[in-house]
Formats: C-alpha cells, structure tokens, sequence
C-alpha cells in the first residue's frame, strides 16, 4: 500500500540551475545525483525535511523528459509514492482494470518502480516505488 | 521554514469522479470538501498516510483552473509547501528578489497561504502553507 510521497518529479533545463534556485529558496540539499539510461538524462534527488524533488535534465533532443521541455517549458512531471509492497500494488490496480505503463515493476539499483498510466488517474502521472532502504537523512539548512 | 509537502494541487473534470478512482486505487479519504471563490470552482482534500492531494474542479469556464482544463486536460497544477512561518519564508524570497504571485499572504479560515510565480521555481507553481491547525488525522484503508 501507498503511505507517502517518496518524490515529485520536474523536468527542468538545466539541473544545477534548479538546484541553486531551490537550495537558496528553501535550504534543500542534494541526496542522490544520478545518470539516465544511455545518457538520456540526468537526474537529482534533493531534500529538505520530508520534501525530495527529482531534478529531471534532459540530455539530448530524444525521450519524454526532451518532449516534455519543449512543449511545456518543463516544470512537475510526476509525483512518486513510497510503497511497501509493489507486487501487490500493481495486482490490485491490475484486478481493478487500471491501465499501467508497467505491468511489472523494473528493478533498479536500489528500488523497484512502475509507473501508472496518466490516463488512469486524471491526467497525473504517478510512479508507484519501493525502495530497498530509506534515502539518506540530511540536515536541513534554513532557506 | 518548509519542511514537508502540505499537498499537490491537481486539476480535474469532476472531483467526485477523481475521488472514486483514486479511493479505490490506493485507499484515500475525503479529509475537507470546500467550495472555491464565488462558486469558481470545487476543492476536495483527500488523504492516505502522509499523502495528501487536492482536487480542484472548475465550476465555471472562467479563471485559471478552467484554463489549465482546458488547455491540459487537467493534471498535476501545484504542490503545497507546509511552512512554520509564512511571512518569515516571503520576507527572505523577496530578499532574494524572487517573483513571488502574492507578496503578502492571503488569509483562509485556518491557514495562510502565498504563491511563488512559476517563473521563479523552474516553471512549477509552488504555494507556501501555514496552517493553523492540522488537517484532521483519518484513517488509512488499504486499497
């Protein structure tokens, strides 16, 4: 089951621009920085208290986060919730006719994701994840 | 100071409808049921865990949720930062010279809410929220 928003995601031009702009605004910090597959993009986790946002870079002219920029100007892509048993998850939203873009969840490093499809849950796109441990606690600094 | 995710504004055709699809996906509860401004539009708080979202339903064809309807089909429309101090948080953004939509809070019955411009956060809408109180603690079922 869902308990948490584990990220929201935003498209953005350029991440370390949106990094600087939110770490002055609101104090967050970087958790994670990672590459996409292929070089598609990249990506940051920052946090600030309860709050992770997922900086989403494209890095060449393909895939959605490329097409996402160009049409809207970037901005919120997806919101993410935190689940403790995805398997599950992904069976009942099946057993219930929901229509997915992961029948299956993918596995990656450190945590299992699948999105539904936007067309299931009023135009949001919403990534269903369960991670194998928690994010890093950092301290959170005042903006 | 923000500290965690108050809740993430998204905008429907029809907030009942919105409310049974994702009930029956991942277990939510009505937390709050209000009407908007002049009957411009329909807001329903909706809670799972820490989760919490907002679906917001023009009533008219008029103002910014109809337009983003219509333009978008709905979707995700803002996240609501929860802050401890409201004007603590606009005095240090227009410090910074951040574009802010409203440079003063507006007073709703129990909070105090101000927008930052779109512009000024990598195209996302981005409300700070004082509660003052807690939204009403429900109960989660499982989906």
């Amino acid at each position: 089951m869902v308990n948490k928003i584990d990220h929201i995601g935003i498209v953005v031009k350029d991440a370390d621009e949106a990094l600087k702009a939110y770490t002055e605004m609101f104090g967050f910090e970087v958790v994670e920085e990672m590459g996409g597959p292929g070089g598609e993009f990249k990506a940051v986790l920052i946090r600030a208290g309860d709050i992770t946002l997922e900086f989403l870079q494209p890095l060449t002219d393909e895939g959605s986060f490329a097409k996402f920029l160009k049409e809207r100007g970037g901005g919120l892509h997806h919101v993410s919730f935190a689940t403790n048993n995805i398997e599950n998850d992904l069976k009942a939203l099946k057993a219930q006719g929901r229509k997915l873009l992961n029948e299956e969840p993918m596995s990656l490093p450190s945590a299992k994701i699948a999105f539904i499809h936007p067309e299931a849950a009023e135009n949001v796109l919403i990534e269903l994840v369960q991670r194998s441990h928690d994010l890093p606690d950092y301290t959170v600094k005042l903006a």
